[in-house]
């Protein structure tokens, strides 16, 4: 008999921002497949026998095609059984779901999607600060640093992104983010707009500090380092206690 | 001595969404204060003889004032004991917590955030769709759909919000969409954009309908219903099943 999928959202790496309906299931997995990114501590709540597979991209690493993430869980489900599709963050954000869906979907394999808290809330969060504001910061908004190729978007939304009245999340921008702080500021962003760096984010090693849009864009250009990060910029709560 | 709050997002309302760490601090307070939208279910987490104040804002009826609602949390604090602000959704998100956070700060009294599952990605995992996809919908943005005054927000980016390659999910925004429908599509924004409405996000009510832009202000500028509600549009990924 065909098996049944949960797309299980993992947060991003604290195991206790895990949500109960998300333990209930790893621990109900017959196998689990999941991302580098949200392994450790959380797999420790599959059960003895569970099948693990890890299918993570990693930077820097041959990883594998998602094609092949796709059919591996393709696999597993024909064989049956209750499999976890385990993806850091949320996973319908910026986390490829949308391909594993119409694979599953192209075989008939049912599934459920359990969202998880996206890595800008655990940044805020422990960064003490909200996301939106009152008056300003109406309007948030999550945006990729780059596209399948490593590069800048073609196609971003410049009068979007230039908004200091907004609340910018930007992932995986990095080593982008120097040549778009450029544009941004040419479009009209005022270059000490208020930024924040949030490195490994949900993980014992997180680290978050406050900059401006200009001086990040300066940092960055002379090394972006080891470590995932996202970006913040926009109209950003003061938090004591930070520089 | 002084006591200790933590903030916790309570997700959209279904328990099993809590995390870990909610279910942790909801079971250890003295005293929850919550709003509405977070109760039911939710508190059943609570010990016997904690103090459970509802403090929420009701659409139609008379509701605390924020100021009213932070001066009620500053003296619980200083009263002493765990303290638990409950707010639903994730708190940073259109929460007002910033304010909450300025009182806190002001008495010198400790808290923490802890990150709850937002609506749209409840809504989004409900309905069986990623809210990015890889080629179109790089960018996510959640707007409010009015400002303090129950209007649209004077300070609106239009441009950011007529984008038909973003995935945009508005809160609170049934009575005004008809109007800024309107704007979006003088602004450039194909009025067959498809758009989702997300009703009792979280609830045993939950129900999604997929339409258009213009089909949904339409619909609306007819009569918006008691039920809250998210409006997604933009770039959204087919879902079999749904209408």
């Amino acid at each position: 008999m065909t098996g049944f999928v949960s797309f299980i959202g993992s947060g991003p790496g604290d195991p206790e921002l895990l949500t109960l309906k998300a333990v209930d299931r790893i621990k109900r997995a017959d196998a689990i497949l999941y991302d580098d990114l949200s392994a450790g501590p959380i797999l420790s709540f599959a059960r003895a026998g569970a099948d693990l597979v890890g299918v993570g991209k990693r930077a820097g690493r041959p990883s594998p095609k998602q094609d092949h993430v796709s059919r591996l869980l393709v696999d597993y489900a024909l064989a049956g059984g209750r499999i976890v599709r385990l993806k850091s963050g949320d996973g319908g954000l910026f986390g490829r779901l949308e391909e594993e869906l119409v694979a599953l979907r192209a075989h008939g394999i049912g599934f459920e999607i359990v969202p998880g808290i996206a890595s800008p809330f655990a940044a805020a969060a422990a960064a003490g600060i909200p996301l939106t504001r009152r008056l300003t910061a109406r309007r948030v908004q999550f945006v990729t640093g780059h596209d399948a190729s490593g590069q800048l978007p073609p196609d971003l939304n410049l009068d979007a992104l230039a908004d200091p009245l907004a609340c910018t999340v930007i992932f995986m921008g990095k080593r982008t983010f120097p040549a778009l702080a450029e544009m941004l500021i040419a479009r009209g962003l005022p270059p000490d707009t208020p930024a924040m760096l949030a490195e490994s984010v949900g993980t014992p090693e997180a680290r978050t500090r406050r900059t401006t849009v200009a001086a990040l864009a300066a940092d960055l250009a002379h090394g972006i380092g080891p470590k995932p990060a996202l970006i913040f910029y926009g109209s950003l709560a003061q938090a004591e206690g930070l520089v």
